[in-house]
């Protein structure tokens, strides 16, 4: 049976170890802030005190941080996942990382008689809740089918994208486009807003036609509520794009679009709207054209 | 009972009139080659042969042409339609066209006691072909009201936008979207693709994330397959960016991300892949990234 | 003997008027408001009461106007230039204008059996003070030897530049020059600025090295003090991008630069700083960095 | 008296190091290809058989190698720079590398009780002959003035930046523009030669005008011949906006432009122009008009 160790349990991760709970696995968690596990252990969960002792215990460990840099700490710190790892153990990690990072992580879970997988996903807090993120992962194809059915219970979907770095390398991809196409709502709508139009026609329209996107469905009711509380924060993704576009130029694919969208979020970043959904990069089109995008709630004047 | 003039029986305005007569309307029909109006004569359609002609006996008229020059020539030409026009008509233009223009046409109509609407429709031919298009309309409520039965029988919705101008606005706006989310998923394509991921698997990803979009629902099994047949041109892609813009610096919009697009497809356009699916901007990025994005049908190479 | 008729008494077209009355020649003059003419008549200006009388009374005709559509109104409104042109004379347009309409005038100046030159300059304020303007200009070179003295009067040099409509297509291309110079300028001190380089070291280093340019030259003692009076206004630069933009679509001439620069400038213009020196770029840049890029003059903050 | 090392005889290295040793400095030099000391030898120059030789031998080492990785192995690999460092020597770097990395290679010099200056410089082959180099120096500026005199033997000007790091920031910021300048030179020649302008009518305007630069100079007459000979290669100039791009990236700082530009140049070495002139973005332009920018050398045809 597989014993499963969890390592960072925000907003994201908490979720995601409670649908392992909740399919009946064992599940033992550790968080830097120890409190945000009450909830799993009424699940069931094991509170571990330290990384060291996540890996101690689990044949599968799945991490879920924010960053590089983070991610190094969990893994190469004293007490490290990578050095209290048992052999053949399998480590998946569902952050967005460079795929640099994740061959190099690859190699040194190797080294240890271990497996890596590099595991991504897409979908935000609601997918994380109701289990149906879907996981792009790059490594060996047989290692991946020894943790399927954990992942299962956390996604609705596993995409198998090649040998490790591929899902890191599709992660940054993939989120370049939902980038751009969040851009390009706001921009489009920019321009019909200052051209006179309605926000809510517009968007209606744009919810109808060729001009469709997830980013639309999900955006179009925040845009006109103005409400900018955080499915997917602008700061997470202006990392993403730095990212994507540090590969595109190690692998020298031209990226003018990404290069162009990176710059309006970091616009936004500067102004202070980091902290607030990715779709708060409408006050900055919004300072351009002089005029709200739409309406709001009418309690916004309040 | 409404008598209908369409003008117009190209790729979108064939299929429309065919809906229109399907549905029992009475339609005269005009088109500069008269063969293309052969299957309309056989559903009931009356030709006529002057665009004049159409005006005279139609009292709700439909023209559907490809851009600014050719649709001042049908409503300004000698015999054209403006000067044929019976009191209390109704037109409505369901081409591309520059805001300016359509204010134009609504004052001129206005001069001949006649109404204008500016009809433009987001879906390409399958969406003619089914009645499903939307309908963005800018003009007079009351006068839109007398014509949505027969906009009905084309379409599945009809949005209004606002005053005369306000449905050319709405369809820039929009087009504006689908040209960026259509290079967005190409870019995108083109890192995973350079990274070594394998396009089917990643466009199965984009389909299933947060980077899906109905451009990527509509082009991905045309970039697998390398089918670039039309389903909307990149050279009519590109005189919209153009005109969005022109409109965008009118009003004194900033549109990076309309700017970074309008280069790519301006690029493709100029080395002859205009006439095909605007999908093939892929072309560019496949010189840049020096491989095929995709492997294409087993019949490409014969 | 050339009688030269001059219209439009701005920031450029006194001091070049005056120069050509410095230099002897016969000049009348008129300006929609007269008292811009005072100095004027101090040198030896006539001061005529309408367009059609500096028509009447000049064979070779100037005019130095800020845009197409005052271009249009002198040209062709009641009582305008074109109206009142006798046979044989010769007009010279030194304004930024399209070339679309640099053409469209010299069509109709020659069904009137007079000549037309579109004869753009670069320089600004202090080169038309000095007599130091660079003329570039379209048209027959034959009519243009006719007027090269007087146009020495108020330059150092006349570059021929083809047919009609090449003075004012070579214009808009040198003007994309100089915007995205100033821009790269700009951005390059906000990295720099950025990274704790002091602007001064900064700006010396730009000017003595590879990044050199007039614009550099000109701009980095403005940047240094934060002196941002008019040399060349932000606006027009604004105007002059975008009739660029617009030739580039005409020609099909990908423009990506210029698209990325206009989208600065019309950022910069929407929070209000079109009036001021193009340098005035700055302003976005220094929110985005969140500090000053020079410490300006201590005179700031009193 | 100072004892100088100098490590890196590329285009660059060697003529620097001919001035040094024409000025009567003493230098013992390395380099990984011993052949390309020929001529120093004549001048007097010593080859040593290493780097560490090198180290060993001279109180003031100057390194001159093409990018990041080459430094890293000069400086720590197996007998490498640092290993073998007298306490109280000062190395300066003359590269472009990341101002990460010098702030590294500073602290690693002063664990060798040594001193580290970053001291890249603007210009290229023909200053570094004529001994008319600028350095931008970081780094201690009591360390600097112990240096000048040989610096001064390479180059005219000396610009302190500030501590160490800020002469790498520097060069990155100054090249940013060198890039975009020139850039911008090669699409606004695009935008007149597809208007009908002759290149070289154009080029003369843009050299008497507010477009003039360094580069414009430096470019104009290769452009006009089609010499695409190295002044500074396209794909060194990729190398330092990608550096630049992920300066910014970690300050910041929105660099809209520079991420066109970089993309550019991407695509040019794409399309394999990188060991040519810079000004070879040329070819990209030109196969989006359709046509040479310039006719070219009469020999081009035979």
């Amino acid at each position: 049976m597989t014993k499963i160790g969890f390592i960072g349990l925000g907003t994201m991760g908490e979720p995601m170890a409670a649908n392992l709970l909740r399919k009946g696995f064992e599940v033992t968690v550790y968080n830097r802030t120890p409190s945000k596990a009450d909830a799993l252990v009424q699940l069931g969960a094991v509170i571990a005190p330290s990384v060291a002792e996540v890996a101690r215990s689990a044949n599968f460990i799945i991490t879920m941080i924010s960053n590089d840099q983070a991610i190094r700490e969990i893994y190469y710190g004293d007490e490290g996942l990578l050095e209290a790892l048992s052999a053949g153990a399998i480590i998946a990690d569902s952050s967005t990382i460079s795929p640099d990072l994740a061959r190099q992580l690859a190699i040194d879970a190797a080294d240890k008689s271990a497996y890596f997988l590099d595991a991504p996903v897409t979908g935000s807090k609601p997918a994380a809740e109701s289990g149906t993120l879907v996981f792009m992962v790059g490594g060996d194809s047989d290692v991946l089918k020894q943790v399927e059915a954990p992942l299962l219970a956390m996604g609705r979907k596993i995409i198998h994208m090649g040998p490790n770095g591929s899902g890191a390398t599709a992660k940054l991809a993939h989120n370049t486009i939902v980038g751009i196409n969040t851009a390009a709502l706001i921009e489009g709508l920019s321009i019909a807003s200052s051209g006179g139009i309605d926000a809510a026609a517009f968007l209606e329209l744009v919810n109808s036609g060729g001009a469709a996107s997830k980013m639309a469905e999900l955006k179009a009711p925040k845009l006109l509520e103005r409400d900018f509380s955080v499915q997917f924060s602008l700061e997470l993704m202006l990392k993403d794009l730095r990212l994507s576009s540090h590969l595109s130029d190690q692998l020298g694919t031209p990226a003018p679009l990404l290069g162009a969208a990176k710059s309006l979020f970091q616009a936004a970043d500067a102004k202070g709207f980091g902290p607030l959904d990715l779709s708060a990069l409408a006050h900055c089109y919004e300072e351009w054209i002089g005029k709200r995008l739409a309406p709001g709630k009418q309690t916004d004047d309040k």
